[in-house]
């Protein structure tokens, strides 16, 4: 049994380390956005474990990583230097947005810390709103009505459509005031479940066999929960891709999706090429695939050594909700 | 970046936590056993994740997972409930055995911190042998002679035929006295990778079918690298196994083992019915399986995210072999 000083490192450090993945609106200015690469790094307790700019997108995405505290104090400088430096009434970009932060989701990596997750966005929401006199939308597992669980309810009309769209009583911010920033539009913050970006590539140019394709697989069609897809064109002329989403990788494993795909993509006398993985997936989503792909029909993870470790940590952890343990 | 004082703290509790699997000649008394776990417990920043005590073989195993120093704590406390307790000249079981405590392997959770191991179970070896003045052999990784490095070739003619063995210069000790302590033998400590203990199971009774498939894929007999496999019966006499150990899942991954055990039953005209794993797996040894299953070619550890936060973390690291670091 862990003394009371480790016991509580190690909750802080093994258990309790959530992810944050900001989405900026500046994908171009090499100079702002080394500066906001300066600001996620200043703050203690925090690794930054990706970053990715695209330019005609004009927006950079960063994946942080780190205690609830070293995050939010991240974060708010990453505010600063975006609400200093980003203009959104003269910012052109093929990616829709609604502000200069546009999106800060905060994912668990362990799935019990999302109650952690929860408080430090709305935490974090309250202190950007009143520090920056931004107006704050809370999305996803952290929203405040229905009809702001999904990003793309709060973002439709982006920023040119902001200031009417702000006028109806229906679109009041969580926090914040009740007109956009005039510089810095709006902001969305949220904790929600990892996400894994996954694509699937078709041996085929025929753009319309993968439509059919991402329309049978996809939840909104009638396909497999918490799958959304689309149809793509690749580079390749001969190869289109199946753009996926999964959601929730407990509900359908990825190893589902593609069969399911595979299986499609075969009735309409295609193969797969190949797949890819989008940015960083937990650990986690990769198990279920493993133990099919070895007939590993009993073994939970409960038998691979790091959950167990979590989960035997996580038995021992005294219910609090605190979000500032640093 | 971290503060200075917090990136210390993400090292030990993030990186360079261990894993250790002390093997004890007890299996049935469980007042005996419960004092060896109240042992390992007592240790600070130590975790018991496993503990499974088998009566025939008259031995039971402990995983515990923690910083170097406080698994050292743990086991110089285990050691010592143990010398105390049992006395081999009237130990029976099925299981092989040379000490009270036959064998603690140290294995990283991270293949970089193998130094670390080798260093922690060194000093662990000279603390054991002097505080109870018991002979220590040291194995695998941290072996010093050639003939060390297989825990079979130390074990070889067990506690009864240690006292001869050891009078041959060739088995003087690495730690203590060149005698066996007369109750508790001698004991093996060494610094291992991963071991995976896997097994395939056939639907077939047929015992020489399993045989053969074990010789063709196990190392010894000119099969699959780091591959160990023996024949076994199970209780359901319709169903005979591989037992495997997989001493090095990097060189060959579990879904490559699987495939040949599959191919070659199949080639004597039978299927596979499952797999099982024994005990704990570390995730990475499950990678591979599943970035073959889902076609993702490309798809390296660095895009799981708890892999790359380590690297990550790793490469921030200073370069140092301290062993006692709280």
């Amino acid at each position: 049994m862990p003394s009371e000083h480790t016991q509580r490192l190690w909750y802080t450090f093994l258990v309790s380390l959530i992810e944050a993945i900001p989405n900026i609106s500046e994908g171009k200015r090499t100079s702002v956005i080394e500066a906001f690469k300066v600001a996620v790094c200043g703050a203690a307790d925090v690794e930054l474990l990706n970053q990715s700019s695209d330019a005609a997108h004009n927006r950079t995405v960063f994946t942080l990583v780190g205690t609830p505290a070293g995050l939010t104090n991240a974060l708010i400088a990453l505010y600063d230097v975006a609400v200093r430096n980003i203009d959104l009434r003269t910012h052109r970009g093929e990616h829709p947005r609604i502000g200069a932060v546009d999106v800060v989701p905060l994912v668990p990596l362990a799935p019990t810390d999302m109650p952690l997750c929860v408080a430090t966005a709305t935490t974090l929401a309250e202190t950007i709103a009143s520090q920056f006199d931004l107006p704050v939308y809370l999305y996803a597992d952290t929203a405040t009505h229905q009809n702001r669980r999904r990003l793309e309810q709060i973002r439709s009309g982006e920023f040119e459509g902001l200031s009417s769209k702000m006028s109806q009583p229906t679109w009041r911010p969580d926090f914040g005031p009740t007109r956009p920033h005039p510089s810095a539009g709006a902001s969305v913050i949220g904790a929600r479940r990892p996400l894994i970006a996954f694509n699937v590539n078709l041996e085929t140019g025929d753009l319309d066999i993968a439509k059919q394709v991402a329309r049978k697989v996809r939840e909104s069609n009638g396909g497999l929960p918490a799958v959304k897809a689309i149809a793509v064109r690749t580079r390749d002329s001969s190869v289109v891709q199946i753009s996926i989403n999964l959601v929730d990788y407990r509900r359908t494993p990825l190893h589902v999706v593609f069969d399911a795909v595979r299986d499609e993509a075969g009735h309409l006398g295609t193969n797969v090429r190949n797949s890819e993985l989008i940015g960083l997936a937990p650990a986690e989503a990769l198990h279920a695939a493993a133990t099919h792909r070895l007939h590993l029909e009993d073994v939970t993870t409960d038998q691979v050594l790091e959950y167990r470790l979590r989960n035997c940590l996580e038995a021992e952890r005294p219910q609090t909700n605190e979000t500032n343990e640093t």
